[in-house]
């Protein structure tokens, strides 16, 4: 029970350290394509909440929480800053920064899903706003790259996703509390997308069965 | 009057219809672009439904029925699914799925138009709008795949989408019934879009008289 | 006071020439491209149009006038029909159109940012979509092309802007009359993109003091 309300109060801060953390991966793309401040700070803020401002267009909830609470594209310019100025040591802390992403995932899918949920939408559709919220802002990010999204070239990333939006639907369901909804869909996608990341575990391409 | 009854119970259906061969389109690309399972559904279910999904947007008709009718979904991971086992299958018969992707821009040309009427739009706008529900999801999966959107060059494409939305325009105006509307609407594109590829007819590129 | 009466009449028609030589960009880049026509009127619309649209659907404000009103298009098409006839002659003044152009963006930072607090939007949210406005069309336009956005690679655009976005804030925090915060606000922004362009001003890339 204590577990569980700590958990639910950190539930915000845990949300902008998975901001945090996309919008790392947009900054570091951003850097890499040679882009100005402003076009890293864009990318990081992009990757960060893109996935949540689609969900929240396609469900009209606007305006979108990304865009009216000032802490998200505070914390994304500051990714953003600290990786044009630290860029190396960023990159050198690559791996790690992928299970740190995997956990924002977890909570990016399992609260995306809820909300939509919230608003009404049936578990499979909550289910697809779900998995949008949490891989949206990479296919934003590639997008603005020039880049074929990575999420559909084998990465286990949306079936992790898939996961742990299947977890937090099924807990709306058995009407189980949202707290261990949200830890249990979390932590499974989570699992799911580091074991993939630990064992080399990636989606065949199409056509490679011919 | 009994064939109009059929027809406008046939509707639902053959807008699932029209999902699933806008879908293969998708599907095609993303085998092509060998990505992997996930990515090839989510291409096939983007060139189906981006189309009416930005028109619902732009009209405020949210969440629209592209995420929240179960059917959509379902059909377009068919199409991409059938496309990576018969892959080689499905591209012997581009020619003629060609003729049922014109029958399908012709449908959704008009029944696009006629949802931007009914949310109050002038004729002007429910053209665009109609226009955008019918060319909508090829621009978001040649987006996606990293090319320029094969419909700005040369097929009389968005050419023929035009003219179903102008009959759809014209017959509210005119206070025609709505299924010889929807027929006239959706078989004047379809003549257009069949006519101009068997004659291989072509828009000029820019800077081409010069 | 006359002046001030004279500009807030004259708005509506900054607005559209603002419209028009936004449209020219994205006809110059269609005819680049060798797109047909109607791919070179879309890039004209979407580039004139598209920051204004977005806007529009974060705030919720549907359909967006963009769409409605028929004069965007009419400007659009016209501004594409116009660069695919001469596209020699708007080459050539490409220089004195990127002065029209920083004209047309002080204009759509500071009625965008206006836009967005009358939505009760807060003051930071109310700059990042005042500045979206005013680069979202370039922004859609360039992924249309299939390139990595202009406006993140060096130019003092953004920049520009965000300057105009701000004074819109301030005067609407102070309680300026409406009249000269937009003309303040959209000079302080054509003021400072027109000396960028002047003395060649950039901004640094990502890694360049490394």
């Amino acid at each position: 029970m204590e577990l569980k309300g700590v958990f639910a109060q950190l539930i915000p801060l845990l949300d902008l350290a998975g901001t945090f953390v996309f919008a790392l991966s947009g900054a570091m793309r951003g850097v890499k394509l040679r882009l100005d401040l402003f076009g890293v700070i864009v990318l990081s803020f992009v990757a960060a909440t893109s996935g949540g401002i689609l969900r929240d267009l396609l469900i009209g909830a606007t305006p979108p929480p990304a865009i009216t609470d000032w802490r998200y594209l505070t914390v994304s310019a500051g990714a953003g800053a600290v990786t044009m100025v630290g860029f190396r040591a960023v990159d050198q802390v690559r791996k790690p920064l992928l299970v740190c992403d995997a956990a924002g995932l977890g909570l990016f899918c399992v609260t995306g899903t809820t909300k939509a949920l919230a608003y009404g939408l049936s578990p499979l559709a909550a289910i697809v706003l779900g998995v949008l919220t949490g891989i949206g802002g990479g296919i934003v990010r590639d997008v603005l790259s020039g880049e074929v999204p990575e999420v559909f070239r084998g990465e286990i990333y949306a079936l992790a996703a898939l996961a742990g939006s299947l977890v937090a639907v099924l807990g709306e369901r058995l009407h189980w509390p949202p707290t261990p909804t949200t830890i249990a869909g979390a932590l499974l996608c989570f699992a799911i997308r580091c074991t993939a990341l630990w064992r080399g575990w990636r989606l065949p391409p199409a056509g490679s069965t011919e």
